[in-house]
């Protein structure tokens, strides 16, 4: 659901769906179903390009606490489309490199490019969540990063980017249920890491920064969508929507050819 | 077939199936089951990267005349594996810049990092190869460049990366038809170029630059295979089977977890 003023996190329930009245069967019938129509319209966004130099692209943010399904989004959601037209970046704890440079210096080499849609699993997002929980920068600093975020998605935003912001919400029992199945399963052991355990212990804190970060961060051209995650099918089939939706409203179509078609195959004919 | 002593490109049946005796639909088949077995083996390169630290990974150089498939390779067998964890570097014209540094500066960037799977849609052997035939650059530096691809290729793969160089052979009729297409329909337009077919009166000498390509590269490391590609369902299940042969001679296995997996269960019911 989009983030509108007076939105409360806490009000979320994470096992709703709303919006979608069928149940899982019914949600990858028409997860299929949204697979070819947003892999036509990549296709478009990335054609543009290639033959009108069409400067638009697609950013999507996923951010989430540890198992909440941003990987499976990825997977599951992206996949539909041109591996040629998609680039992932996956924002890790800055090496000191990136630590010696401001929080934004990282992000915007992971800008996606003209006729591309870009995912950011992590973002600058960590540099007001993680940054103000655990208090790796002082308190003025974080006020002046949602500042500064403002800018560069406005910025972004009027170079072309269409920006869908996406936090997945999961409740803590779903968590430990899925934390337990990692631990559980050898082929599931590389997803977990001690400090995912850690970080859970801070949820509620998690929580009031996302808060406030939806607060801070929430314009018409870089929109917040909470989306309740506890059920797979539904965050995938949700985040699959918003992305239909956004290169939809882009009104996509093949570009005009910029050479003369007859004289080309006149051309191609005699050689 | 991969390219031994005594290769000659012109013997090649672009409309041949060599190793394979089924038809297109035993083909697509064929290419579904490969896909599955693909993403479990990516996953496993992927995750012993992520919790192993090991440093391998996968490059897929893909060279061939217009039309002759590489973006419907790209397409079709990459799919098959999580977009997390492919690379996708497409070499067009080189910028002003790239111009300005050694023609393996971009190519560098755009290696596959530890737990990859690369893919160069085009390479750094357009440098030997249109290079050769426009005369881009005098004799004596293509001359040179050959050897260093070859020391590029080896510290490539001493660092840990497994090359697979395809080359996607079609013949002229074939290409006709397809570039045809490209003009007909309207959804074909944007990837079609006039240059296409200034390029396709140099086929004879486009030929002889990759025989000699051949030639100078081959070496055990780095392996050139040419693949018949008229028709594409033959050309997409070859790579995606050179793709499951690279990774299975890894011997991958899911990473041994680097925790104590007793004391993280207890830390989970515990928080």
């Amino acid at each position: 659901m989009r983030v509108r003023q007076d939105f409360v996190l806490d009000d979320v329930d994470t096992r709703g769906t709303p919006g979608f009245e069928g149940d899982k069967d019914a949600a990858e019938g028409s997860l299929g179903i949204g697979a070819a129509i947003l892999a036509d319209l990549q296709e478009k966004l990335f054609a543009g390009n290639q033959m009108g130099d069409d400067p638009r692209s697609l950013l999507l943010v996923l951010q989430a606490m540890d198992t909440a399904g941003k990987g499976g989004i990825v997977k599951h959601v992206m996949s539909a489309v041109d591996p040629q037209g998609v680039q992932v970046a996956t924002f890790k704890k800055p090496t000191e490199e990136e630590l010696a440079h401001d929080f934004l210096w990282r992000i915007r080499k992971e800008v996606p490019e003209a006729g591309m849609i870009g995912v950011f699993d992590r973002s600058h997002y960590e540099d007001v969540l993680i940054a103000k929980v655990r208090e790796l920068a002082p308190p003025e600093e974080i006020e002046r990063r949602y500042d500064a975020i403002n800018e560069f998605e406005a910025e972004l935003a009027a170079s072309g980017t269409t920006i869908i912001k996406v936090m997945l919400h999961i409740s803590m029992d779903e968590q430990r249920q899925r934390l337990l199945k990692r631990l559980k399963r050898p082929d599931k052991h590389w997803k977990f890491n001690p400090s995912d355990i850690d970080e859970r212990v801070l949820a509620p804190k998690y929580r009031e920064a996302y808060q406030v970060a939806f607060e801070r961060t929430t314009t018409p051209h870089a929109p917040w969508y909470v989306i309740p995650a506890d059920r797979k099918w539904y965050a995938r089939l949700s985040v699959q929507h918003l992305l239909i939706e956004a290169l939809d409203a882009m009104r996509l179509d093949w570009p005009i050819a910029t050479f003369d078609i007859d004289a080309e195959k006149k051309r191609l004919a005699a050689s």
